[in-house]
């Protein structure tokens, strides 16, 4: 039934791979990978890098110079079709000579939507679309539900012992989980393009909430190098102006958005409730800042609240394996459930050990009304 | 360095898996398998089935008949030398002319604890021990910490939501986890000697604490047949005389033992404190009624005094995808810890999916007192 070979696969298969390379710095721009061939040998590959920098297929094509006349070209996004920081790739490909062009998936920015495919159809060229979809879909989670819902994707961060409890009763929390799972939420903040968090755990935690080379694991250190770091955007809810100039966070290197009422750098009007309204926060990152993934790290609090209204997207739980008794702090806050019917329901979509923690990641799934 | 050999590694893995097939019936007997070979040809094999009935070692003799003349046997225990209900297998072997006896630990049963490898030594034949140890430790971790510390392996089995309660604030929680799990539980149960519970969830739940062969996994439909299950002791903490007989724990089969200070059928006299002695009505169940392995199935009551007292070999912990609110019920109860250096600190041992929930398999490390 398909109209896919099995070298088909494989070169998307690498496209994808290629396009991992820029999770850490394409932020607003998708993850994009390409790779060209001439009679199913590699001549051309690339992945786009950095906003403003060239897209996938550019690097590929450079690469594969004369050869590309007549080749078939492996994208695992739609190439674009509208002058943004650099010229449309679709007219590229076109101007190339590329004989066919095998895509993973469409772009769903209103920009480009199929037209990227319609020019180079016009142009003589052969399209083929939908292979590897959900792994090239995967690839870009942010950039696809912002330009879907114009909401950012949502990951919400737990840590908690093995019972559930994330501090003493005395708030002492210091360290519940290990150096590596510290690692792995370092490369977690690294790929998102903001980190939500409130003043109340900026305050109790002296937090800085941001990336640090030297603790990202070594899978970071692969694909980037220190220069490349880029800092994600710290949204900070700070609705009683809590914050003061001398934490932590203000002496370290990247964007802080204060989140209020009014008075921030951020302003939400309020509204029925003393809340700040944390669906529209997430419409305004999205908007009027780009964001399209946002990582929450903060208390019970936010967690519950984010839970409850149903923004979050996925969850990355760290079970540490220790017991800390119920007289700690719950991992969230009160739901007021009243019935088993009542309770938020999870898919687990992975289950592992990372260093001698647990980690869960899982999605809610969406309650009925 | 290693005196064994590869053929050796191969048959002791062999006879450890015929071990492993009375683990439903053998108690308080240990589970032992033998394989008997002639020019590392296997020529008989079997496993110990349940007290009374013939040891491993006569099975594989059996089988191998005439063949066992100059044969190696390979037993995951060291070949018993008293006359408990079958003569000593160690006589057997002698007797059946086997040339060489290799060996995977030997028995610390203080009516053996070396005696079988002395006899069949001062008959010529060959002995190698301690091949696959920690492998046939494994089989038999009731037998040997009953015969070690006269306490018998007590696993603590538990359940919650991701968030780590057990209930909604009103008590509801039915079902928290799936039918695996449940499943899953069951096989457990049937692998114990004794349930340990306490009145309260006997009552609040109306619960059997039973081993229901329909609700069996296949696994353990594979290795034993309806006829032969075996229903563990139920042990219920009933210092208070809360039981009554209309509960449907009464109506199913098996041996009840209600623990009280007086008047129950294990009777622990009252100490310093009103609460039923643990360590006690545990150190009983070994001595008096050759328990070698309880499975706890209580609330977060009986869980927390039972870890705090450092009795629980082992933690089985089924996480289910849910989330539930801090207003629920804790896993465990309250430990009043008041610096992270006093949280108990577990070793993972096997993370799994059960169905859709989490298992997680613990052992507590010792507290530095």
């Amino acid at each position: 039934m398909s109209q896919f070979s099995a070298i088909d696969y494989q070169m998307m298969s690498l496209a994808i791979d290629l396009a991992k390379k820029g999770r850490f710095t394409t932020a607003p721009n998708p993850n994009v990978g390409c790779v060209i061939t001439q009679n199913d040998v590699i001549v051309g590959q690339g992945y786009h890098k950095k906003a403003g920098e060239p897209h996938a297929e550019v690097h590929a094509m450079r690469m594969a110079g004369e050869q590309t006349k007549g080749a078939t070209a492996y994208v695992t996004l739609e190439p674009c079709s509208h002058y943004g920081r650099t010229p449309p790739c679709a007219e590229g490909l076109i101007k190339a000579g590329v004989a066919k062009v095998v895509c993973a998936m469409s772009d769903p920015n209103p920009q480009v939507a199929g037209r990227g495919f319609a020019m180079l159809e016009e142009a003589g060229i052969e399209v083929q679309v939908g292979i590897l979809e959900q792994d090239a879909r995967a690839l870009n989670r942010g950039f696809l539900k912002k330009m879907e819902t114009n909401r950012p994707f949502v990951q919400l961060k737990m840590a908690a012992s093995l019972d559930g409890q994330t501090a003493l009763a005395n708030g002492q929390s210091q360290w519940i989980t290990g150096a590596e799972a510290r690692r792995d939420v370092q490369a977690y903040r690294a790929e998102a393009g903001a980190i939500l968090s409130t003043s109340r755990t900026v305050i109790d935690d002296n937090a800085s909430l941001n990336v640090r080379w030297n603790e990202l694991p070594s899978q970071v250190h692969s694909v980037i190098d220190s220069t490349e770091l880029r800092q994600p955007v710290r949204v900070i809810l700070d609705r009683q102006n809590q914050l003061s100039s001398d934490l932590k966070l203000f002496s370290t290197e990247g964007v802080i958005l204060r989140v209020a009422h009014e008075g921030g750098d951020l302003n939400i009007p309020a509204g029925s409730s003393e809340q700040l309204d944390l669906a529209q926060t997430l419409d305004v990152l999205a908007e009027e800042h780009q964001i399209n993934h946002v990582w929450v790290e903060a208390g019970a609090t936010l967690a519950s609240s984010m839970i409850e209204q149903q923004l979050v997207d996925e969850l990355i739980v760290y079970l540490a394996p220790k017991l800390m008794g119920a007289d700690g702090r719950g991992l969230i806050g009160a739901l007021g459930l009243e019935s088993m019917q009542q309770v938020i329901d999870l898919d687990i979509k992975d289950i592992r050990m990372v260093g001698s923690d647990i980690r869960i990641v899982a999605t809610p799934q969406l309650k009925k009304k």
